[in-house]
């Protein structure tokens, strides 16, 4: 496994995402490692983001977390579909176009979560991706993103 | 309009969401009004909240903000095709199902975003709704949800 997490590699003019940007001291600083043929992430939920119901994330966070897990897929396989490391010129960022979010069962904060995403395809400047958030091997949500290349 | 807003009515045992809930004091406590055909809230967002690049919102807090705006839209709308105040028992508290977001250009931070939620179908214990954020008039974002009622 890499142990260079995707988003370090974000240039500092893109790094200051309140999810997931290394440059944004009070963010969650999701960090996601690509694996080869899929991206992971794990993120301990702050007890404070709760849902409705005490115990369980809301739905915002579910959502945060593969929107930045995402997008980070994104460009990991956007890099190593070109065989390129994640530092090389040009470089690569990724915004969200669409997520969507199914909420299978309720996540538990008092658990790591895991996350992962896996490269569907590649068309030109989208990139389609799908994601998994799971907590103790059982999965809570899935996701699928459509990510669109900044143009530079 | 009526002055309540839709959270204010959720029991205290459902009033904890980091998102929308009055119980939840380091949460955003998003206030949704019933507005008879629709459901409307704002938001003035935090500027920490910033995506990527500084000055537009991170992705998170739109998918946030549209999830709490979603299920307190359904709540307002089965209660309305019931002939209901939000105050009346039995009472209907709805989960996320499933929340489509669709990033239709940056979202800035500087001003205050206005949500906007709109009843599609009920279907037994599915309520389907549409949704909008918007800045300074400019729709942002748009969301399709399947809010389910929690049964009792």
């Amino acid at each position: 496994m890499n142990q260079t997490a995707i988003q370090d590699y974000y240039p500092d003019d893109y790094a200051h995402c309140h999810g997931c940007g290394r440059l944004n001291k009070t963010g969650t600083q999701l960090k996601s490692y690509w694996q080869g043929d899929c991206a992971i992430a794990h993120h301990k939920p702050n007890p404070a983001h709760t849902g409705g119901v005490p115990g369980f994330a809301y739905g915002g966070l579910i959502a945060s977390l593969l929107d930045c897990h995402g997008t980070a897929t994104a460009a990991a396989a956007a890099y190593a579909a070109e065989n390129r490391s994640l530092d090389s010129a040009p470089f690569m960022r990724f915004v969200t176009g669409s997520l969507t979010v199914d909420y299978l069962k309720p996540t538990p904060l008092d658990t790591e979560l895991e996350i992962k995403g896996t490269l569907v395809e590649i068309a030109g400047r989208k990139v389609t991706v799908v994601l998994t958030l799971s907590a103790n091997g059982d999965v809570c949500a899935k996701g699928k993103m459509v990510a669109i290349r900044l143009q530079q």
